[in-house]
């Protein structure tokens, strides 16, 4: 149990008017207790109230969640948890609810008559788990600096003839040669046109000469995710010149990339950030090309709640990690996308990742 | 757009009462619609309600779904959803819940005023998920064939000196050699006492003689799934006997397995099943030692609704898919747990697993 993030958790409740939170984010109560399991269909919690201990409700499947909570209730498959959780809240007060909370258990729990509301109130938890502490940064530059070393292997399987498969593929062996236990995400590499798709999964195409690499890849190292992306120009033995409309797509990207990384600091929000990048691209008139919002904070989780986009006001915070990622996606034709992680530090922002980004012919 | 899947939802919608169903399941999409994409943390759905066209919801960061649904609503992830959906509902009418919808949305959507009343009523998509038709039943068939023979491997690679990790982490190649795609869920690997937790994962243990060998692993074979559990005795160079307490607690878990797969046919309940299976393990006097449900049901997903459980009362329907297995774990000790999927049938039932189930010694 850490008591020092969980008063951080109850002080954002009670700035919201809150005295209590259920949380169900397997992530989150990791973070709050030390303690991690996968529930799948089957219920999982944890309830916060002021002026009580922590209690967790746990399926006797799950491993001993004694060691991290003093206060475990125990339940079987065969038993209603919903009663179980309405009995210890405080039921004179409103409930904050996880934001990933399943119908299944909130409509009953809305049902149980456990409080006087049900509130979304994650941002309490995300809020606090946002803001990186000492140790969770040092395990994110170090997940990093993995992903650097990845990337130079990565760029090292492009050649004639190989798929995309079979690069990513191989890529978990070396995340776990480097010392990472994961990937953190499923690994996208795109060839040619597919990059023009930002999701693409890798399939059986075959590289050719002359085409766009697009790696977009993160491994999790003791228990923290690292992402980033770069994209290359495959020459070939036939040497084919990169177009023209990839040459100035790319250094659109890239600019729009290092525009938005040199604003940020304390007190900048994000959508200034998101702003900083598409206006690059915007002006360029592929603006609509731009599809995604700018980038996502990332921590024990590759994709964690407070995204760097047009509509999220609030300013950046010291200690909070997110990625910068703009893209221009022209179907059929042409796909960049380049991404770093950065920590937000007092003057500035500390970039997790250090592989180049100019523009580079592979053979 | 599979119309006579969609029928049948509807149907059962409402035998309930109700008119109109949110799903947001993606299983239950690509089962009705034959569009898939796992939406992460954005919204995605379809909305089906009496005559009226199919609505399904999607970002516009998904891949293009307009060959599926005619109907598809787009967004973008600084739009929200909410109203959209809203405005498709029949207002003066209560809508089904998808039981896996998110706080994050269902909370907002109480409050947009989109319908009369909010009712879990994922169970009329469940219900005829549940009933596989020729087409499923031969796809499970084949992806059970395939776990049959990655049985024979993973019992030719029990050999002194071997972790439950190199097992478990070569199985996915074999899976590919025979034809099926991935894992349907992370393979289970217990040597010794690692078999008395019945959901270990994999680590360094290293196999010595004298010990047990669980295998709990299933695949993934063109859509559908297997599971499949497997309990031998490892002899070793050193050839040791089985003690006698694992030795009968085998036994007596595969009695309780047959025991079960003995009555299944249409009419017995879920609850009957699962009590034919606990009553012999319960007159060993080990019942507080077989701690979870019978079994799960199982198709597109490897655990599907309506579980083989002492609360499910109803009746097993031909051409549904579960499966039996029992386990008895002594903490510290010994565990065993032996499980096949089968199909119901009109007289009884098909059993998709034919790997022996006999006691089995191994050097």
């Amino acid at each position: 149990m850490n008591d020092v993030r969980i008063t951080r958790v109850m002080t954002n409740l009670k700035a919201r008017g809150l005295m209590q939170i259920f949380i169900c984010d397997p992530m989150s109560i990791k973070w709050l207790t030390g303690y991690y399991t996968l529930p799948f269909e089957r219920f999982f919690g944890l309830l916060l109230a002021a002026d009580k201990e922590p209690v967790m409700f746990c399926n006797r499947l799950f491993p001993d969640a004694s060691g991290a909570c003093t206060n475990v209730i125990l339940f079987d498959d065969t038993d209603d948890p919903i009663p179980l959780l309405a009995d210890q809240c405080l039921h004179d007060q409103a409930l904050g609810i996880d934001k990933e909370l399943a119908a299944k258990w909130l409509l009953p729990l809305m049902h149980s008559g456990a409080a006087q509301d049900y509130l979304l109130a994650s941002d309490a938890v995300d809020g606090a788990r946002s803001i990186k502490d000492t140790a969770e940064q040092q395990a994110m530059r170090a997940a990093s600096a993995t992903n650097d070393k990845a990337m130079a292997w990565l760029r090292s399987q492009v050649k004639a003839g190989v798929t995309e498969f079979s690069i990513a593929e191989r890529l978990l062996a070396e995340y776990r040669r480097l010392g990472a236990q994961d990937h953190s995400f499923e690994p996208i590499v795109s060839f040619g046109a597919n990059a023009a798709d930002p999701h693409h999964e890798p399939d059986n195409t075959v590289l050719q000469d002359g085409q766009i690499v697009l790696f977009d890849v993160g491994c999790k190292q003791d228990d923290y995710c690292s992402d980033m992306t770069r994209t290359f120009w495959f020459a070939g033995e036939k040497n084919i010149e990169p177009d023209d409309l990839s040459y100035r797509v790319y250094e659109t990207v890239r600019q729009a990339n290092e525009a938005a990384e040199a604003i940020v600091r304390p007190g900048v929000s994000f959508a200034e950030i998101d702003k900083a990048a598409r206006d690059v691209i915007a002006a360029q008139g592929w603006g609509e090309y731009f599809t995604h919002r700018l980038g996502h904070q990332i921590g024990l989780v590759d994709h964690e709640p407070g995204d760097v986009s047009s509509t999220h006001d609030e300013p950046v915070q010291v200690g909070q990690v997110f990625s910068i990622e703009p893209g221009v996606y022209i179907p059929g034709k042409v796909g960049v996308r380049i991404e770093d992680l950065l920590i937000v530090t007092e003057d500035g922002c500390e970039i997790l990742n250090s592989y180049p980004k100019e523009f580079t012919i592979l053979h």
